[in-house]
């Protein structure tokens, strides 16, 4: 049984590294999510608690990873960017992409029952991810705008189709029809008429998506500040966003906040223990 | 937010294709599991629950994924074996490798309590993952020889060494210093002399590490045959093992076998659901 | 200027290599020898000095790396097989790719003029390659009779729409016209009827491609064995070829042969220099 | 003899492709020039006429990719860069690997006569080449201030490792010790001391090696501007370069220059004609 007879199977082993100097995107995306949704009967067109779930395990891939300044996720979607100047694992492609998905996937078990407290979990939910590299902060941005754009188109579709099938009682197939063709401006008008909803007074979080900045915090009774995680919902392609957050794209100090003006944030430290 | 301004960014997506007519091996490992099996008191050398998780969150991978019809594991590592013909997701590296590990990581935390009912999960585990390419049938056998002389080169170390700490009441320094420099027979005879331990009598699941393989059976008043995964500990690295399960390295039908003979196995159809 | 300040820049190289025990076929091909063989008013449909030119250009390749023990060429292509177990350059992709079209391309010029004494190169020509990996001895019998069917269909044409061309005076888009939709027979039936041409008794170089082998002969007046490679025009498809050179696929030693048999070969040790 | 049956190894090959809006930049390398140069006799340190035979070789490459905006060279090595905005091939790596190889590789031998008219080329050379990408316009300029640097330090210590072996007689050997350790400064002292040699005054093609830059001149009688590729001996590492030829790095349109300030230039319209 001399192990080093076998050993040679080593070296097929092949490496690939991320290219140096550049934003490294992993996009987890999740596999059947259609059915998952419904096999737990989440909410339509927007489950929140379904969606603070993502957020919590995203929230756990930051803790693990302090290189990851920047995630925005939506839907059964979630994208980490690492700083460009990252060395994690030597930059090593399958080491990264396989630890994201792994926490992420592992957390969104574990924080299950925080979210669901009355709900059993059917079965084990797989993420699929990717790993896409740019090289520009314009690159990066538009990448971003992408995403956040996606959300829009998406939900406003959603919001529409589900009206119409949950509130007017048409089938999917009727909901589809009417919506076939249609502009964002006439979606808006149907919801106004319709069902008097005026789309931009939804939510932020289901219009907007969830954008996580990493801010320090001065802590009670303590000189030392705590770095946290904050959940926003706010516009990303403008530059407003950028300019008011500019460590992010500067890839510079996680900048101290006031603790006053927040109302909701995750705390760093207790690294993947249970809140 | 006209989406279209920003899809460009799609195509810095980088595809990788596993060559075709070579065994894909994924191996999972768990990431820093020295603390986390401290944090949850596995037993040790070896506890029984903890490995027959790790099992039940492999069987969950050969559930989803028909085209591994072999894997194999031992402490907190699992390799997966895919059929070299298989054409999965048209064998794009980063969605195997991906969605292994993300079945197993979820599916790790969504046995816990089947196995540690009595244990609160502390936090999220964390398994990275890599994707390994073997041209020959011989290649594919010498990595699982690896694997396998790894479980017993280990495995008898740690019985070692746990003995003489727990057993004997060395400091892990001492026991360690005991242990340098000693071969296969005189840890042999270090547990035989002061422990009593006939090594070779130590559960095979311990020294063999779990062996998972396909096969099918009859079902109760069904004419239909149904497909189950069988966990076996046995010596896959002589000849005896391959000629008794041809199918795997011929890639030809999953056999039928006589349900008989079996002490335990895992339905495949109940695919992910709680059993 | 402080050499170290930059010298980070070489950490932005990345590193391919050829998966392990599998064949390695470089592929060189022409670019727009169409223009090529038109400036330099080759014979069509086969000018045979042109073709032994390449022949020569791919001699001198096997005389540079004596892992490759074959290479198969016909038109403005040649493929080149290394050994499944060589580790040239450690099996780095962008060596083995680079240095092979470079010697080609190089030695295609150098040996411009003794295929052409009173033709003038008119400007130095251009060939691509790339790499293709092989895991098993059939996939690479397969990739290289996939290259010798593609000599039959493309000479059988060629044959055809040349005469038709320069024997019948039908202009190119006539000749193209009349053949469109034919099959080999027709094509067979054509040449026959018209040219008086039994296409199976074209010159085998032209209908089969140039096979390159390496063998050992005797050499005048000396002990020593010395290592030739053979030109070869013949069935590479069939099983016979393949008996009757086992050392190809078994990577085994350079065989002797009897030199009284040959009528052309090259010699080995003179690398690069003109012969 | 059926080509379909084997067309399915087509699906080995494997496509890698750069990452978009990076500077591509293909460096070639002469192998074993040490060899060639010796068997060809070249003058030490510095043989012109080989020197100028790289920039013609390198010159034909910019006539082939007008992609190319920038090429540096000395010695035995080139570098080629392709503007980051580039879709030259779709990006395909081993496209613009061989091609660029290639085409230097021929145009190396296909120029020979033009500079070495009384001198037998006695062997086809060979040149491997590497493809490397640069996200910024930073790390481009500090890959091109270390291939210079690394002129420098090169062309200095082969200025006094010659003057010591043909003008003092020492024996290689001995020159290699008396250079062991020492600084620039002492370099440029034993070359003032020894052999009245100021290295500043050292011709600028030796000391800086070759840059070629791409320029439109207006043309007799012609209003049409014509594009001509500049040699240029100066340096590339500080500021005022980069500023004097701005479209450079700002991929914006070559520039009309007045060509009474030239006193060499290649033209670029016959592209791979002898001249």
């Amino acid at each position: 049984m001399a192990k080093s007879k076998f050993e040679y199977v080593r070296y097929f082993e092949q490496e690939s590294k991320c290219l140096k100097n550049c934003w490294i995107v992993v996009r987890i995306d999740g596999k059947n999510f259609h059915r998952f949704t419904e096999a737990h009967e989440f909410e339509k067109p927007n489950d929140t608690n379904g969606l603070n779930l993502m957020t919590n395990a995203a929230v756990n891939v930051l803790r693990e990873f302090s290189d990851i300044n920047f995630a925005f996720g939506h839907s059964d979607e979630f994208s980490f960017v690492f700083k460009k100047k990252s060395n994690i694992f030597n930059r090593r492609s399958d080491k990264i992409l396989s630890l994201v998905n792994s926490i992420f996937s592992s957390s969104y078990v574990f924080f299950w029952n925080k979210y669901f407290p009355n709900k059993e979990l059917m079965y084990a939910p797989a993420f699929d991810a990717r790993i896409v590299l740019y090289p520009t902060d314009q690159n990066l941005r538009d990448y971003l705008s992408w995403r956040q754009a996606d959300v829009h188109v998406n939900n406003l579709y959603n919001t529409c189709f589900w009206a119409l099938v949950l509130k007017m009682g048409l089938s999917p197939v009727e909901a589809e029809e009417k919506l076939r063709g249609t502009l964002s401006r006439d979606k808006n008008e149907l919801l106004y008429q319709n069902f008097n909803i005026n789309y931009n007074n939804e939510p932020e979080m289901f219009r907007k998506g969830t954008t996580l900045v990493r801010k320090c915090i001065s802590w009670e009774g303590s000189a030392k500040h705590k770095p946290v995680i904050l959940p926003l919902y706010c516009d990303i392609i403008k530059d407003d966003f950028w300019k008011s957050h500019p460590e992010i794209l500067d890839q510079s100090e996680t900048p101290l906040i006031d603790k006053l003006n927040l109302t909701h944030y995750f705390v760093c430290e207790q690294k993947n223990f249970k809140m």
